[in-house]
């Protein structure tokens, strides 16, 4: 059930003294070989945290060996003396690894604007190394949780390979933390192209879809290795299958995990001239804090969903949108049509359903409503 | 002090029975000449409500001579049975005060998605016609108010001439309803292209720098009335002060009644590249919910300021931004700088000020902070 179910991989989690709980706040990913295929994505933030700032470099190659990761501080805004760090810790992982520097991603999470301490994440390093297991995978997935309240893994098996996952955070940035963290692991034979164009197309419709409370991360990294161990060469198109799999699985666990959340909504637009006017329009509605506290106060007020729909540039007529809630046609071609009191919004799962009547194309955007608990939460992180 | 104290105009308030309290609901406002030149903004969502289409057209020649504004309904997304509302109310206001309906516009504000009640509407018109007096702007401003809690006002005085303003809503989408609607009234002689080069000019730097939750109105209508009563021709320059002025008193006054708002944020962008680049920087931050609520918390969130310039396209180093909460720069150079814990967040006046250092333009975006009071009011509207 862990980035450790493939072959080819060991992970460890443990504490490194950044969080004050004395909880695991470091992880550790190896890539055992024999291939040491990778590909990445990271946030499109300007303003990057310094381990993304060092990742980008590593991952040029193509070639990863490991992938090391602490809670409790996201190393963002820190200057040189935080990029130092940074470079440290890939140097240590390197050194007990075996490996270069070059090879070792790093990632970070946490309260932006403060220094991680350098000795701890060191220290840390050397205790995971120590602790480096074939079945570490669950450590390593407790050890990246910040304000997550469970952690989320994830293994989809293939036919003599498998993929492995794991991730902390919700959304496009955690209401009140900073960063998706996700790590997934093959023992399929893949090289870094493929899973380059894999990684893309699974994120894309997954990661990408999700948007909590609309804020960027400074921190979102996604990383995919291959081991190689299998021996078995999948298609692409299975290879990616699996891969998309793993990133929607994870991406609903976020979704779930959304502190302060008491909806999920899943927001379906159809008939649209083309997928990004699609995504345009969903998103345009996932970011409506008007609409997300209507969700929250169990009020299916479609007339928020028009006009978050109006503010976008898609193709539509606006005097001709049609509007479901949890499948119940509020909207014809924007008037009122069924009576939204038969709309039930008890349950978490809500579903939005918008007909632009553009085109054939379609998407689904995810997010959660508004809440007193996200308000409470984002108000009172740092002090 | 109101839109009737500019020589030339009558107005009225009056209750028409839309509102369930029985408070005033419906205004009326009559420019009794000797010129009837006008210009007017509209959102620019593209779902607009039934009165804004009708008074897109009614604008176009330059020629108003009366403003019907009614509250407690928006009449949006309510079809062309809802159009014809429009069209009626129009049409009575023109034959009870003689003139054309072609010059009248129509402006509603309230729930969207219901009908308005039409008879009501026209019964109101009759009583509104009644009502109108030379010292009726009063009436009338009270007559617009939904969830606002004190009626907005203003006067301008130029030499030998006037400017009045009225107001309802806040910022861009007000958090309960759906509508900023402004009309102002000036005694000056000032031609319809005159006038429209100075609202133009004003609302930029006013009503479109004012973004309380991120959420665009269909309904929001800022109408400029020209009597020329006065017979002065100020210049245009003078004009557009006056104007400016008019209606930057009347954004503050939105700011400061924005429904469950805790604190008004003035985020200044110094030293960007182009007043785009300044704008599009401010409304980032403005728009960001995690920093919003963190200023609910009085915690100086600094590092969700760059996380949310980060987001933008503006012209920027990532590595040199400083950034200053009342005064205390907390950041220079996207590092740590003053202490944070100098920065005092009691006060409901908070000023952001982020310096690009890229150039020699500025902008000031005003908003409100994210509170428990903005969700409740929200989740609690329509139900």
């Amino acid at each position: 059930m862990t980035i450790t179910a493939p072959a080819g991989f060991r992970a460890a989690g443990v504490p490194a003294g950044l969080k004050s709980t004395g909880a695991k706040d470091l992880a550790l990913v190896v890539n055992d070989g024999p291939r040491f295929d990778s590909a990445s994505v990271f946030t499109s933030n300007r303003c990057k945290a310094n381990p993304v700032l060092w990742s980008q470099e590593v991952v040029k190659d193509g070639t990863v060996r490991a992938v090391v990761l602490n809670s409790g501080g996201a190393n963002c805004y820190t200057g040189a003396e935080g990029f130092q760090t940074t470079h440290a810790v890939a140097e240590r992982v390197a050194e007990r690894v075996g490996i270069g520097a070059v090879d070792v991603v790093v990632c970070s999470t946490g309260l932006i604007g403060l220094a991680n301490p350098r000795e701890n994440l060191l220290a840390g390093v050397d205790a995971a190394h120590a602790a480096l297991a074939a079945d570490g995978g669950e450590q390593a997935a407790e050890a990246i949780m910040t304000t997550d309240s469970v952690h989320k893994q994830v293994v989809v098996e293939g036919a003599g390979w498998s993929v492995g996952g794991m991730a902390k955070g919700a959304g496009m940035l955690a209401p009140q933390l900073a960063t998706m963290l996700v790590v997934l692991t093959t023992d399929a034979v893949v090289d870094a192209a493929d899973l380059d164009v894999a990684l893309r197309a699974a994120t894309r419709v997954s990661f990408d879809r999700l948007d909590s409370d609309g804020c960027m991360s400074t921190n979102d990294t996604v990383t995919v290795l291959a081991s190689g161990a299998s021996g078995i060469t999948p298609t692409l198109e299975d290879f990616t299958a699996a891969l998309t799999q793993a990133c929607t699985d994870l991406a609903m666990q976020l979704l779930k995990d959304a502190e302060g959340a008491d909806h999920e909504i899943a927001i379906t637009v159809l008939n649209a001239a083309n997928e990004d006017d699609a995504v345009e329009v969903g998103r345009s509605v996932a970011r409506s804090n008007l609409f997300k506290a209507a969700v929250f106060g169990k009020d299916p007020n479609w007339g928020r969903v028009l006009a978050s729909i109006g503010t976008t540039d898609a193709a539509f007529d606006p005097a001709d949108l049609d509007v479901a809630m949890n499948g119940v046609w509020v909207c014809r071609a924007s008037t009122p049509a069924e009576d939204p009191a038969g709309v039930d919004l008890e349950a978490r799962e809500v579903s939005v359903t918008i007909d632009l009547k553009a085109g054939e194309d379609r998407a689904t955007v995810w997010t959660n409503d508004l809440t007193h608990a996200y308000v409470h939460e984002n108000s009172a992180y740092s002090s």
